[in-house]
């Protein structure tokens, strides 16, 4: 069973990121979306609920499983016998950090294979940067994450002004 | 009348912002420098600080304003009937970052436009980011910043200073 | 009254370019497409069928009239007492030479401006070689030339071909 | 059965086509190497040469084929039945070009994926114009081409020369 | 005497920053490694164990001198009477911001001149920050960091854990 | 003796390449312009008048000498016994193939090194071709090319068009 890698933060979960899972999930029998716990950057999402937006947003795909993790991506790749990594490809200050990124993985664990998928034109300009930017100044995200996403953020983001908005 | 915004942080003017603002308000009849408010930076000039020296950066063009803004662009523009952005390019890094945020806006707001003019290769090295650096260090600045603008970064770094010094 | 120059080869007009045209056209008051007459090249249209292509492809654009143009572009500005020159930016590499020319025409010409607009994404990676390709290969272009140019391009193909084929 | 594609001109095969063609080949279950029948240019080695050489380089491979195409890359990806194509990057420079060819593949025949690899630094600095170019003025190109295909570019070039020398 | 310069970071010092500094002390008669004292980011090591570390990886070339600086590069250059600073050049992103500050810097100091090395392909994917995070996740550095330093970095990285353990 | 050479077409030179000479020349002990004879292109100026321009426009450096060359650049170096070769950087796309070089030439002479200066950004908009496009269309070049070269241009140009006008 041909196991692939889509690795990354998903905070949140963009339209450009389900596309590259879409494709990649043609590509191989399985494949595991990584969430980077990363403890030293401040998130607008916790582990947890980008889990759940990733859910949400990949529920019609059969073959692709939500798993997050720590450390380096070689030693998660060995862990779930998975030897093949999709990154998407928007622009060139993305193609320089990622190749360097796939050197020195294959570095680190020469069996692997990083797979570069270009991300397709309508969704080249979204990240989750400029995702978060709308959320904050209470913009419409609608063409920006997939609709079964949106609800989950809406839901979160009520819970978490809801504190804020009372106390 | 054809209302053009020139968005940035401008912490502080330099001679790399006065050029595009020059040439920007050759192409239409009002140019407005949107100063952003971004709270979660740590800037070297606060948002007064800012527009003073803007101010005086830019008293010689009668068609400019100095207006601050928070929140997105997009919401600016609407706010002040403006429909043309205008933004600098310097080097490739500079490009993908901007044609990805132009396209997003488009996104937002399909009627406004973003033109962008390469600023003149004598300025195409500086940045405030440099500026910052010489004022640190105690460097001069003079081929960096407008004459005019020199003078007011002098009174409030001379201010900033002096609690510092111990009064 | 503002007038715009948007110059180029042209061979054959694309839907990105025509992009480029639409959004000019309404930042000036007149939009000139000037057709480099480039005699060291082997276009695949010459210079009447490519401005017969243009024309069809722009007849909705009231303010935008089709010019044949040689010798240097900033020779060109003058003819036609325009100051604005408008370029379309998809890539990096496309930035690069765009900036470089830019520079060197202001050097020729210092009243006028270059201003660039990023050419909207879904027609960022079609370009007249592309159209060359599939045209010589029997594809169809239909996703990469306006409608109205293509009965044109149709036209001038068939009778490209014909005596190739019978004589 | 999983079908990838590996299209080139091959003029000749390097070691960064071999290291390609190797790590594809275990991606896919087979692997075409298709070799562009390119009659506007005018390469080194004719197609027939151009097959020898990467049909002895690739000699160790179960899983690989070596066939000429012409035309359109889609309408060979659909002769072959195969929907992966295979492409190498190097630098920024090879990047825009391929994305750009990416899009404009699948906007030709949207069931087509593009992978690409990032070639091995080792290799990185090796292209077909660098090794022609140090064949023409005679220098090594022992680290630039597989061992086993140096011996069919000594058999041609002799060949080649051969009659200029001699008749 | 002929002196160069090549400052930077060096947290921690890596094979690439080896690589141009063997190459640097070629072109020089004596080759000043600054390593700048940068109050606002928090490194993995401090000052002491930077140089610490750089001197047991530099200890067989002899016209080497590990020195910290603060403030302005060219302060430094100045108080050491050298001209000639060397940079290392892996990617895109680094040129553009190195050739800012070389022209930022020429502009402070006319009389310097920067000399850019491109480092060795085999380095060209090793960074600092990946040095730091694979330290962080317990992997192994020995194809990214010169043998020498690799068992000053372990001492200091036993002894910086040793108080976290519970001593 | 410290020996660099500057290898390039120079048809014909302009003030980015004078700017490269003068700042290469205080680098070494004596600058050796290389002129690629290079068969395949069809040069404005032939061998002999890139010479003279070069000579012209170099008079006043007393440790500069101009020298044809043939073949591998790695050969010219041997030949002249030198090790440093010189290039100047302008933008990325430079940059990328002048990488690809240097690492190229170093596998064939591991002893040589390249030195990239970046030219001063007064000329960086500046090329041989833009002089040449200039030239043919009877503009002024004053700006592109030192002013002791456009005399010996002028004179070629006289003799050039002087056959072509008279028979």
């Amino acid at each position: 069973m041909r196991i692939g890698v889509y690795p990354g933060s998903f905070d949140p979960m963009t339209n450009g990121h389900l596309d590259i899972i879409e494709r990649g999930a043609e590509v191989v029998d399985k494949l595991i979306v990584g969430v980077l716990v990363n403890s030293t950057k401040h998130p607008m999402f916790n582990l947890d609920e980008r889990i759940r937006i990733l859910t949400a947003g990949t529920g019609h795909l059969a073959n692709v499983e939500i798993l997050p993790f720590h450390g380096l991506l070689v030693d998660f790749l060995r862990e779930q016998d998975a030897k093949l990594v999709f990154r998407g490809l928007r622009a060139v200050s993305d193609f320089e950090y990622e190749l360097q990124m796939a050197q020195a993985n294959r570095n680190l664990y020469p069996e692997m294979e990083t797979l570069f998928l270009c991300t397709n034109v309508q969704y080249s300009f979204i990240s989750s940067t400029i995702v978060k930017d709308i959320l904050r100044h209470g913009g419409s995200i609608q063409h920006f994450v997939p609709e079964s996403a949106i609800k989950i953020i809406d839901d979160i983001r009520r819970n978490q002004d809801g504190p804020a908005d009372g106390n």
